[in-house]
């Protein structure tokens, strides 16, 4: 079925990693890709745009079907192929609704106070226009949610929804790495620490790294010596 | 099985609207269910609370189960109760990747461009402070997003997914239903406002509507005048 498969994709994106993982975790691995770099603005190129409108990756299709929204690619392969691969989102109706649950939390409270409300007044605002009262109301909030998500950790200790690796996994575990990279340091989160190694050493993480990471510092570490 | 559930809402809350929407066309019209007030902070009551530490609402509980992010409450409901009522997300595979791609693109799109960039900049900024460039910028992207929605309801000819009524509705219309609030003028949509009148008239929608905005006038209007 990978056969059928194609992903446009870019290195670093949050949006494109989350589907990246779920095709790996669905046994999907040989899906055919093409990267596009973000700096020569290729997601507005001619071969997106035709199956994306909005010129915005990941851009995805299975045989005639297209699907863009990061999440709903997601969801899209789950619900499709439900019986391939990890199951990322149970059957079992408790179980669902707290990964469910796990899953829109991250998608919009972790992306909103880490990465949208921090990460990019950073990205956005030169460094001459960044206040320091702005950075510390923003990290304070940050460091709330982190303090949350530690405490869900220390309840399952194991993933964020429970005793199996789940979408919610898939939706929160980009944000944490993204912000390590910026300088996040776990040594206060000691539940997230063992989560995130053991997350990244799983396979499908693993082969779905973003290339540029391994190469490039990082441009800005918002997080550095700060939380 | 609504007497199983429990739901506490506050009035005009889209997050609250959505999961209101689903029980309804679900039907579980019956479920029972507590109105707090925003402004006398019933969000962050004992109640809530003990069910959703953020004090957030909605906050759903189904029989044992708590379900609290909106969109989780609105999958979870679908997934569960599949054969109950209105199927708000198709089985076949290409109608399913349609609706999931618009629940996705209304929920990052539509919200953020027409409720968190705009809406909430007038909710947030002191009529004194506001820049009217900073406005007219809000307002450009506002009105190409609805522009992209006008012509996908172009092409369906009656809802956002497609020919029938889905979970892709129930995360956009109600975006436009507050927008239409705010000041909204639908008279260059036409394919809107032929929707915004039919999916208004759906029992779900009259059962849920925001009983405040039946009596009070909106307290600002950012729209009006400008789209």
């Amino acid at each position: 079925m990978a056969e059928n498969m194609f992903l446009f994709w870019g290195s670093g994106s949050i949006p494109c990693w989350k589907p990246m993982i779920v095709l790996e975790e669905k046994g999907f691995g040989g899906y055919k890709n093409k990267f596009i770099t973000f700096s020569n603005k290729e997601h507005k190129g001619e071969d997106v745009l035709k199956l994306n409108p909005r010129g915005q990756v990941p851009t995805f299709k299975d045989g005639d079907i297209v699907v863009n929204e990061s999440n709903a690619i997601c969801e899209y392969l789950e619900c499709t192929y439900k019986d391939k691969g990890t199951q990322l989102i149970p059957t079992d109706k408790a179980k669902r609704a707290r990964v469910l649950q796990r899953m829109h939390e991250a998608a919009a409270n972790m992306q909103q106070k880490l990465v949208l409300d921090l990460l990019y007044y950073f990205f956005q605002t030169k460094e001459e226009d960044r206040k320091e009262e702005e950075v510390a109301k923003k990290v304070e909030a940050a460091i709330e949610e982190l303090d949350r998500w530690e405490a869900y950790l220390g309840e399952t200790k194991a993933f964020v929804a429970g005793p199996d690796f789940s979408m919610a996994d898939v939706w929160f575990y980009p944000i944490i790495a993204q912000s390590i990279r910026m300088g996040l340091d776990l040594g206060k989160f000691p539940n997230m620490k063992a989560y995130y190694d053991k997350v990244t050493a799983r396979p499908s993480v693993q082969k779905s790294w973003p290339p540029h990471w391994k190469e490039e510092p990082p441009m800005i570490s918002p997080f550095k010596g700060r939380i």
